[in-house]
């Protein structure tokens, strides 16, 4: 994205690239069929249960004026706007523990003034919603969001663990708690006896880590060695949700004499309830507001559209990275607009205003990428074995998997004309098909086992459409609906919930990937580049990797102990913000430029001296494939950014050589090793095993990597 | 072992071979310095715990005459007589549950007989351990224990999982009862109302399945990615102690209004309170026994007797399985002698007699084989680093390490000269080093890295020595001292320690990874083959496998209702040494004779079908190697009895080729592939890489595998 301050350039540019694949963004939901439920109901979960846990506290904060009605009908309401006439569908909606925090604020000014009063508080905010929208409009026009791109890695991680560390918070906040007596509570009730307090936390303690070690494990069963892979795959989607259902029926198991109260569940109004509908009718109250306070909100409302402009700029930068092989275009101006006009909505009708969240909009991106994976592999591997079945050759078996392949791509293509294909076979198998006797004899299952192979063929690609963010945000909107079943669920579960949320943004994270590197073994280290593919662990000193890594835990934690303080906490943003620059002008004077381009690739940093090759191409090609069956989240998060942007370049140009060519068996090696830059240090047998890195060259994956290159003369 | 019953025959033999290296039982054991004390603690702990749990249920039962010291006291004073003149020193002695409810039994028939009482009830029970002692002595001396060959796999593994679930049952029973009101206590006290009551039960659930994960996790230590080497090593070793320790220090961090009695933590009489040694004198009161009871005694006598026949007989078997390589001599006869004398022993002072454990009996050899390969892997590595700073050739560094290695051998070697060396060097170092050039030129560590090579070239051997048993003995005997601080466990730590330990006897368990295997997608049986090469899951078809497993779980469930009938439980041996002439009869009936020696190999049954090859050998030298750093636990278990045994007779007459003959490289082929009955069937490439197998002959590991036949030519 070029940096382009042009008033409304930006804007236009965001619309015109996604009305090119509006209509798709439909047809393609719809034709997933039932199969979009389980990102759907995924994401849903991860969206539906910190906002009403917001809610919550918004409750307890603003004397029941906000509630989690409010807080779910914003949601719902944002969300469902959003993934209708927003630019990028990818990004979720959510209300965000920083509005919370700002709401809070606003709330306690407020109450203490006579002439506004918490009477009057809703209709405030409305005016503060109005000029952070105005902010917001301003922002979008002038293409703020161009600057994106200056946030590096280094920033847009940095957040991504703040905001786990917020959540991991949240969840033992929440517990500790639990042993305590609420504060709006009548203590003298059965249950705040110390005995039944006790009960309860330890109660808690189970539910919670019930939830979280249950969760966690049935994520992976995909890769799990019982059951059936239907089985398996039902599981690992829906899982999470199925264990909050499992330990909220454990929750009703203890009968008998224990009290009502035990253990805690959500408290919430129903929204049919008198006086959780006041806020609807605000706007009207609006003019009763005195002027120097509609002035005034212009002060919160900075702070706001700050807040907002980077949150959804970051949430919608991370939920699009360039490891999940995007198509569709981008539109962070647009989205920027239309977030403006979603706050003015949201102020008019007294409800906190959403905006994008994380870790919600990653974790959408990666469901849709193994939604995807399926959707492939299944076609894929029935064009296969009908191919089979008429005695093809593998020369002919790949190419009509190649046309499958095609087939399933979207139409519309954005920037490009479609260099993507299907990885290539395995070495071993065309060895194998070689050695039976002539290339073009018919292949069976036992040379070819479509059903190992597969995931090895299949490059990465995301199931991009509207409909899964629709969906999840009417559920949304349906538990507002739901709110008697809702209050079912014990708050514990949600504390374990919120650990999990926690610990399932990290994998991926290479500044997490990094901090555990400073504990791992130096014996052991190699380990590491065995399974994230981390370029930098090879090519920068370890000392280098350390001093970059405590410099960044470093600001983590000062930006973890900004949002302790009472007021100033709401403005972290800002130090992250802060990080751009640092990282442009102040990094660089301590860091060698080749080093840092390597830990933290930024795009207006040029780094002619780093080295390509095809074989890095082949390198690719083997790490942006699945390992596994369905271990594709764990597996597609933990590839460095600059690695994949660096190689997504050659990537194109080459990758276009017909898969029948491969079988030739002439060129062994392609012209491209010859180009000047090309060094042996990268070759992908070497990196593939890193153990042989520190034995030569001859190590007995060399054949095999030699033999994958065949072919690659395209 | 032959089959002989000519009177003493098998006792003299057994003395014969254990006093050839009675001596060494003991240098070799303070050889090892402190690092004896990591089997050692292990498995004190592993002994104690459940002698302590079983000496509280004893109390419960009989009214308090015997107690937690008296279980105790038997345990020390057996372990401690055992380690120092008993035959097999790995063979763990404790008092055991079935001594448990034999003596539940006997009490309950006691105590209402007017003229024998809960006064004469220990005396008595002195004359049972005498009539058990005879019996004891006529099994030994008549060479019972010859057929201990004839308890194949089948039984010993059924036995095995039998008292996993007897444990995983005491587990799970335990922790029911933390929510009940005990049995003998004043249910009035605070700590039994029911909110505490409810309080207590959760808080056990948090500690005891807090046990049972760390402790599951501490034991892989060894193989995690964080912490130095050392620090992994002493978690590994350690660390369920430690964790013992620590979870017993979490119970108590609730203080303020939590009653004294939350946790509930161990309950037993200090020894120096009063009745709590009474039963020492009780040899004086054996006379006043009326002599129709002493003749009585018989009955309970017989079933005592065939319990510890077998019992003692197959956790000696299971601590001897040949896979761990042992290189002294059993003592099935001696043992059983020795037995009978602790029997009276302990009879005649009134404490219940001890007898040999599984799981802590295989547990020990297991904990000593790790002991083994750090001494040895310590002592090699030193000798390697010494030489290759000498710039020795590859050849000769090999050489000096294979020196190291002999000079570690036990001088006294049982039975055959010493064939034993060190596995082979990798394939692929060996062409690494000849790729350098000249193969006498020296090498370094960039070639030969020793620090990973180390464990692939490594067999498997045990510690065998006195000296772990006796301090374990001397500790337990401690525990009665001790018992102030012991008392201090809570019940619910104890339960978690239950599960961990039928947790920690599966893994090597066939019959327990058939069961999964049954559960196991089709898609990914080949995976288990990965990890156990198991030979029979090739070998034998699945049906067969799945009907084999079911009856024996069949069985085992039979076997495991048996235990709950109240008196009839104790004769659950019986149901197992049943299936001893089942196995030998019956089973042949309905299953293929190569399929059943697959799964389940038997010494009486030969079978000259069975193919073997050299290849076969190549392939026993890389399983029974170490796959990563002391995961030798894992590893080392998981090997199929038949499988090794078959291969161990060809390995000793074929590795004796020295390694230097390794280099010349000119035999492709040994001999041996062209003997009658080799079958390309069990080529060690192929049962590698099973996967490989559906594809034919031509996988890239092929030229791996003949690179390693290299030189195999002795």
């Amino acid at each position: 994205m070029e940096e382009s301050f042009v008033p409304f350039r930006g804007i236009k540019n965001d619309i015109g690239g996604r009305l090119k694949c509006y209509k798709q963004d439909w047809t393609s939901g719809l034709r997933a069929g039932f199969r979009i439920l389980a990102p759907t109901t995924y994401i849903f979960f991860a969206s539906a249960i910190p906002v009403i846990s917001f809610g919550e506290q918004l409750e307890r904060e603003t004397d029941g004026i906000l509630t989690a009605v409010q807080t779910l009908a914003s949601t719902a309401l944002c969300g469902i706007i959003h993934s209708i006439i927003g630019g990028q569908p990818l990004l979720i909606l959510g209300v965000a523990e920083p509005t919370v925090i700002m709401y809070t604020f606003m709330f306690n000014f407020a109450k203490n003034r006579p002439d506004l009063g918490s009477k009057l508080f809703l209709a405030w905010t409305a005016w503060v919603c109005v000029w952070t929208a105005i902010l917001l409009f301003l922002l979008a026009i002038l293409g703020a969001c161009s600057i994106i791109n200056r946030f590096t890695r280094l920033a847009g991680e940095l957040f991504g663990l703040l905001i786990a560390m917020l959540f991991m918070q949240e969840a033992i906040k929440g517990l500790v708690d639990e042993f305590r007596v609420p504060e709006r509570e009548n203590p003298k009730l059965l249950e705040f006896q110390p005995s039944w307090r006790f009960a309860n936390g330890m109660f808690a303690l189970v539910l919670s880590f019930g939830l979280l070690f249950t969760a966690l494990r049935s994520r992976k069963a995909r890769s799990w060695r019982y059951g059936s892979g239907s089985l398996r795959g039902f599981i690992a989607d829906y899982g999470v949700p199925l264990m909050v259902l499992a330990w909220t029926a454990v929750s009703y198991i203890p009968t008998g004499s224990i009290p009502k109260g035990i253990p805690r569940r959500l408290f919430s109004p129903n929204p049919w309830s008198p006086g959780a509908y006041e806020n609807w009718t605000v706007m009207k109250d609006m003019l009763n507001v005195p002027v120097l306070y509609i002035i005034g909100a212009f002060i919160p409302a900075t702070m706001i559209a700050v807040l907002y402009y980077f949150d959804h700029s970051v949430a919608s930068q991370l939920a699009q990275q360039k490891e999940f092989n995007l198509r569709k275009p981008p539109s962070f101006h647009y989205d920027l607009l239309l977030l403006g006009f979603l706050t003015i909505l949201c102020g008019l009708i007294g409800i906190p205003p959403a905006n994008g969240v994380i870790p919600q909009s990653p974790m959408h991106t990666k469901s849709l990428a193994t939604l995807k994976h399926q959707l492939l592999r299944n076609r894929i591997v029935e064009t296969a074995r009908k191919c089979m079945h008429n005695n093809a050759s593998l020369g002919q078996v790949y190419d009509s998997m190649q046309e499958a392949y095609q087939q399933m791509q979207s139409p519309l293509v954005y920037q490009e004309p479609s260099a993507r294909g299907l990885n290539e076979l395995k070495a071993s198998t065309v060895q194998m098909a070689s050695s039976m006797g002539n290339i073009d004899a018919p292949v069976d299952e036992t040379v070819f086992d479509i059903e190992k192979e597969i995931d090895d063929l299949l490059p990465i690609e995301v199931k991009e459409q509207r409909l899964s963010n629709l969906l999840q945000a009417l559920m949304v909107g349906g538990c507002v609906a739901a709110m008697p079943f809702i209050k079912r669920i014990p708050t514990s579960v949600l504390w374990g919930y919120f650990a999990f949320m926690a610990i399932e943004s990290l994998p991926g994270n290479q500044f997490w990937e990094r901090i555990l590197l400073l504990f791992t073994a130096p014996s052991r280290r190699y380990k590491v580049l065995e399974e994230y593919h981390a370029t930098f662990v090879e090519t920068v000193p370890f000392k280098t990797i350390a001093v970059f890594t405590i410099f960044q835990t470093a600001y983590l934690l000062v930006c973890f102990g900004i949002t302790w303080i009472p007021l100033a906490g709401v403005l972290f943003p800002l130090m992250i913000m802060l990080l751009v620059p640092v990282r442009q002008y102040i990094l660089p004077k301590f860091f060698k430029g080749a080093h840092l381009q390597d830990l933290d690739a930024a795009e207006y940093e040029e780094s002619p001296a780093v080295p390509f090759s095809l074989v890095t191409e082949g390198e690719l090609i083997r790490t942006s494939s699945f390992a596994d069956d369905g271990e594709i989240l764990d597996g597609m998060m933990t590839r460095s950014k600059g690695e994949f942007r660096r190689m997504c370049s050659v990537k194109q140009t080459s990758t276009t050589a017909t898969p029948s060519k491969e079988f030739n068996g002439t060129e062994i090696e392609s012209p491209r090793f010859s180009e000047p830059g090309y060094s042996p240090r990268v070759n992908g047998a070497e990196r593939r095993s890193p153990r042989n890195v520190t034995r030569g060259p001859f190590s007995p994956r060399t054949n095999e990597a030699r033999l994958s290159n065949l072919g690659k003369s395209g």
